[in-house]
């Protein structure tokens, strides 16, 4: 079996595939962006050098790529280009323009253009990624009602290539996921709960999924304990997600938090 | 020329059209539900006796009716209703459950039903609705583009009948409007306008619409000083709307409050 490269950004994902990543394998950091995976020298690259980087995981004997963890888009500094990865430049720009999608898409394109095989974080650890089923707590009708219609809005929102979130209750939209991210906007759900119209009423649910038709390989939504206290912060009855489609992150963490504030967790 | 009724909810347009309705008028305001029009006996309805007071609008004489401000959904006591006005439950509730539009929709049908006329505010006063082009400001190419990007997001929420707006800056959506309103989303883009990757490029644009295929004569969008100063108070470029589609609420003082903080408001 050929060797695994990580390519790592922030938050617990890369240290949690670390952990469990079989055979040999290197860690990758985006200079400026440095992971939370301890103790391992990564190798680190630029998006203006990303063809001597390929090159380089080729000689290494990597054959298998990794990708987890946020990354924002780098600030590029146009000395720093070599030749090669220069004539990359404008594949990359016109995807940009349409989209974080379309960059992703493009990114993977190029690393299989180098015979390099672009796995997603479940083929790793299966157990990240959550088939249906409720995991804890009991969701009413109700709250079923809630995540459809946020479900819905989710879907409409991948439209135009924004946001994989949203919070509803009772039937209302409370808030859309945005730039900020998921904790940004339960902060917001829990400043504005009080325009929930019936305050005994169903609490709210809120929904996560990837855009439709996004390479599930690279970037997709997660929860995990902070999730869950940010959610009961804003009074929600839930965290519901597609199935197959979200990132559960620390599981046990996760599910002690859920049930220690009675909050469900529902894969759908 | 019957008499008109303004339905009056929150805010400043109840006020701004009480000044220039012609000919005789009444005020109606909903139970618990106060509007900003001062030094007028208002007639109070209530939803759950919602046929006798069409029928003494019409008793009164009137035959053209404005909805003017926002309306929350009332909390609904059973016991309250009369007997007539229970047998247009269903069809109230069967509207609900299929979003806001689709209830006013059907509150327009039944003032029809009525034979009461329903006209937008811009029959009233056509200089509440500006037609297309640029109040004050120079907009900027890049901010034409975040108009446009903010613009498709806006329609795409509108398809799951949520929000009517939305904050983009350098392409990217700072924030989306849902039921918290246009300031709650202002606020939030302020909260995260540390997020534009590029601090020396456009500052972004926040832009409103009213949802597609939405009855214009109730629930416009707006806009008016305070959103200017919230706008400002994001760090924004401008204001964009969809020309002919939103109110702009006390014109002069909008106007004043964009010059000094050199802001564009643009009808596109």
């Amino acid at each position: 079996m050929s060797a695994t490269a990580l390519i790592a950004g922030t938050g617990a994902l890369p240290r949690l595939l670390a952990g469990v990543i079989s055979g040999d394998w290197v860690l990758c950091e985006m200079e400026g962006f440095p992971s939370s995976v301890p103790g391992i020298e990564p190798v680190r690259f630029r998006v203006e050098r990303l063809v001597p980087f390929l090159d380089g995981l080729v000689d290494r004997g990597i054959g298998r790529v990794i990708f987890a963890g946020a990354m924002r888009r780098p600030r590029l500094d146009p000395e720093l280009f070599d030749a090669r990865t220069a004539t990359l430049v404008p594949r990359l720009l016109q995807a940009m323009q349409s989209g974080d999608d379309a960059t992703l898409r493009e990114v993977i394109a190029i690393f299989e253009d180098w015979d390099l095989e672009v796995v997603g974080a479940d083929q790793i650890d299966p157990d990240l990624v959550p088939g249906p089923g409720v995991l804890t707590g009991n969701p009413t009708n109700a709250d079923a009602a809630d995540a459809d219609r946020a479900a819905a809005i989710v879907a409409a929102l991948g439209s135009v290539d924004i946001g994989q979130g949203a919070v509803v209750a009772q039937g209302l939209c409370l808030a859309v996921e945005a730039l900020p991210g998921t904790d940004a906007m339960l902060e917001f759900a829990a400043l504005h709960q009080g325009l929930r119209p019936n305050p005994d009423g169903a609490r709210g649910v809120v929904f996560k999924a990837p855009k439709p038709g996004q390479d599930r390989r690279i970037d997709l939504p997660s929860i995990g304990p902070e999730t869950v206290k940010r959610a009961a912060a804003a009074g929600l009855a839930g965290i519901a997600w597609e199935a197959g489609g979200v990132l559960l992150l620390d599981r046990a963490a996760t599910l002690a938090e859920a049930e220690a504030r009675g909050l469900f967790l529902w894969a759908r």
